[in-house]
């Protein structure tokens, strides 16, 4: 089979992860061409990957016609006119989340694709993570019985700048929409209702800019089950991550991913590992997981695993959460877009 | 010193515990006489524990000189009355929680024992489980920093009959009340606002009766933190009972305990211990340290541990946690009573 | 059923566990009178715990015709002695570890008590310990398969003063011994050759004294299994008490028992509890459950669970393990006695 | 700096683990070219990872001017004297373990690249494992104090076949040398005496070729600490590689590495996931370390991380445990060779 040709749009962090997955470790696909607003450093990153062409912009990428799919890892605001362009280009898209703060360019993309009958897949690179993966797995094959509780606990280990806050559109489309999208693929179907229990307890700047940063957020779900995810922009210890799903038949919970299994004892107490402090670090296997099913869904014409819909569900979800810490109520998820 | 003699009105379950603790492990007292509407193994039930006395009624106990304490041991809708009747009869009072269903109730019990100069203890005994006791003192000594989320897990290994479903008041005065006292004893203040995030998954006789069994409870405390509990009437792996603490510097958390810290390996996998699965193997020892400090407040004129206030502000968050389902609101405690 | 009347010989450290025990929490039975060499407070611990009797000396116990039973718990030396004087008295004798230092004494007193037709249990009491039962009762239920090795990790928290460790007989026969009856506990058969890597690390003065302080002890069993005890004198994060068992079907472990299930996560890391450090703290629920068997053999007529065969054998492992050290070689228990 | 080009002799398993990281993950290296006495599907292997040339044989390998380095990867008969001409041929040697099964070819070894002054490491992988190199880290860092202990469990989850077991040269120096070399680097200094308590209890068949599958490996170290290894051929949990070092200030201990951290609590108990069980899959990332380091090494002219006299001194102390075994006694590793 051909190889799959990969642009990817933007070359910041979660750009870079991007290259490094599909240059060494993502059978069938490579990685022809970058391109970036910003220039510099790009031939060399081009080079340390073995990249063969640097692009001026984006819509250079898009007219080259060796160029197979496109990765839109640029800033959040650009997303969804770039997804667009890329669709219209006949390009397959994957775009990282969010797609767009507002449902409705959520589904000029979602429009775009089917119009092009190009795939779309959205970053949600959580759901390919080997814990995670696992419980939901575990819930597919009936090990916990009928589901009735989701919790998942989403810590940061230290809060964003204030300027990032500012143009984020606030922690629940910035953070919690992973968890939002966790939430609903453990439970199997889409939130009907939300309700927030919300402050600022880490940052004053982050209240004074109309944002919260400790939060737990109540859901329910289509199937009858409830959900409720904990999240604080800061955790002293590290990047915490966990979620526990509660059934007729038990319970699976998934615990931290640390550096190693090392247990120390002495006369200050038995001390193990911190979690994974970086998230690039803690979620590397699943960047690389979610592009090799990107690539194989493109090469063989399967479904994406994570489409427009959760893109854009999951930011219904966030947008119900602001308007029920802006109202102090449960918000349906009808009751937005 | 004296002895303290104690008498056991209520010689059911709990009651068996407080015997048995008392005569055996609690230096200081003795049980002298104890009393029951039951009469049947009553007198059996003296003699196992070498107990003097067996009256025919409570009102004789009180009437005893020789009794200095009472332990309030009957059904719930008795508490009240008794407890007051024994203030009156200048005996110190330790009642079974909850005190009462209604907030008046607990406040008359409150008054009556104000007014007689006795010793009233609420028996929350929870707060003095090894775990829970130690979470409490960490964050005394500032280990987790400003207390941000109090997170409780509290899940009962199998419903109740729908008879006594039907007469304890519901899920949050019968179940989470003890909950609610914990979150308040962690967070060292009160609770200011519920919301009730609640289903029926368990049992639909407990739904049909007007109850939930399954829910999720958001707390607001005076210090500005947020509590969650989340309660199940039946978890298949047995008596859940967890809890998780987070602030500025840190977190901590409360495992199960366990019958052994046996691992197994085999080739279906590394399995331990499920969770002691009968909450009277799970609390001896709070059951028995509950008393120990009873007995010291009484024999040294000290306050107890958990009083009527404890006793009074727990009730009326469960109240507000009845009226937040029925509503579907958040309702603030201030509204209650 | 009549209650067992039970004297105590010694109310040191061991003698007042069981006091305690007995006292409170073993049905059946209770302690008539005590005796000591030292009278200093022998008095008020009778006062404590109710016992009627205080004897001038141990063989004016064994004349009460009152007394059914003794718990020998004097020092090391006399416990042969006594325990022999004990069942030609017609007492049924508990003797504490190690019945004597030398096998021909040991089997002096198996001698007589099956002249005397009394009961002897010795106190093993680690037999009974929940965990290590629990090891047991998998390995009986055939869930490891056929036992191919044993693994027993056992370190003090602290080393024995110089003076104790000159009277003691060595570490195998003072700290060992414990671990050589749990080895054979485990194994359900004799050990038949052991072989010594033995050093002094911890303490300069036990080396000087002739003993060691830190050795990995190897077994063989009757059954073909392997054995490996590591002991040292000192650990600095307490009492380390572990087992693992391995066979053809897999493996058991036994942990260490803490104070609570607390785990603390801030930014020095992820710390539990250390194991508990004291062994009364530790092992008080096998000193209870010893106790509560060793009545129930009496009083049922049943034979012991540790017998004077498992007193000596252990003795004869022990005395290996000291030749093993001299010589440099494995020496079969055979060779011994 | 110019890449480093590989040559791979043997294509085998181990062969192709090096090829893949090499490939994807290691920066500064490729993998230039292969060869294999068995040459079926090689060209296509070399296809996969993109390799240039497919050598009729390593003469032909070693005569390439292009060729920097090489890994020797065939049968281990063939590792010492295909090492020797490499050395000779001024290629850079990675050699896989062991490098041969008797002292004087290692010697050798050792001696044709020190005379060719080339680099020579030797495939002591586990090292590099994240665990495992922790655990070396603390003891560095003085975490542990005086070294006292050091034990190693190490069981394979299935017996090798009886053909493979013949021309192994044995348990000790098959399987356990990885342990001998673990043992040695945990201890930061050469092992001094050994003694071996070990049987046949896996598989009749291993014992009838003269050889154990079930071993406790006493040893001594230079610096004065104890050691201890416990080996089994099979572990129905399958791949059980813990360490744990003991000293004066406290311990450490390295758990087995698992699939993914998820519990899983019903019913039936509460179930973790078993150890890895593949060795590639358990010490992947070991391989690649061990390679990055070897690269790392040749370009910037370091000493190798695991040497020749690593090789050599592992292969004399698992010949020192094949005597133990012989002649039932402690072997001292100046005995060997």
């Amino acid at each position: 089979m051909k190889q799959l040709n990969i642009g990817i749009i933007g070359a910041g962090r979660i750009g870079k992860v991007h290259m490094q997955s599909i240059t060494y470790n993502v059978p069938g696909a490579r990685v022809l061409g970058i391109t970036d607003v910003f220039k510099d450093g790009l031939q060399e990153l081009a080079d340390k990957y073995g990249i063969e062409k640097v692009y001026e912009d984006y819509r250079e990428m898009l007219a080259d016609k060796d160029i197979d799919a496109v990765l839109v890892c640029s800033s959040t605001d650009t997303h969804a006119d770039i997804s667009i362009e890329a669709a219209r280009a006949g390009k397959h898209v994957f775009c990282e989340k969010p797609v767009d703060l507002t449902p409705e360019k959520v589904k000029a993309v979602i429009e775009a694709v089917e119009k092009a009958g190009v795939k779309l897949q959205v970053g949600f690179n959580r759901r390919f993570d080997h814990n995670f993966a696992h419980v939901r797995s575990l819930i597919n094959d009936g090990k916990v019985g009928n589901l009735e509780l989701i919790k998942i606990t989403s810590r940061d280990p230290e809060p964003p700048s204030a300027e990032y806050a500012a143009v984020s559109g606030g922690m629940f489309l910035d953070m919690t929409i992973h968890d939002f999208d966790m939430a609903r693929f453990l439970a199997g179907c889409d939130v009907t209702e939300v309700y927030v229990n919300a402050t600022c307890l880490v940052d004053p700047a982050i209240g004074e800019a109309g944002d919260v940063d400790t939060a737990i957020i109540n859901l329910k779900f289509e199937n009858g089950a409830l959900g409720v995810i904990d999240n604080s922009r800061r955790a002293a210890y590290g990047y915490d991550q966990r979620i526990e799903v509660f059934g007729s038949l038990g319970a699976a919970m998934a615990a931290n991913d640390t550096p190693t299994n090392v247990t120390v004892m002495n006369a200050d107490g038995v001390t193990t590992d911190k979690p994974l402090y970086f998230f690039l670090e803690r979620y590397m296997q699943s960047f690389r997981d979610e592009m090799i099913q990107f690539v194989d869904a493109v090469q063989n014409d399967k479904p994406t695993p994570t489409t427009g819909l959760d893109g854009l569900n999951s930011i219904l979800v966030a947008l119900a959460a602001k308007k029920s810490v802006a109202e102090g109520r449960a918000v349906k998820i009808s009751e937005i877009g």
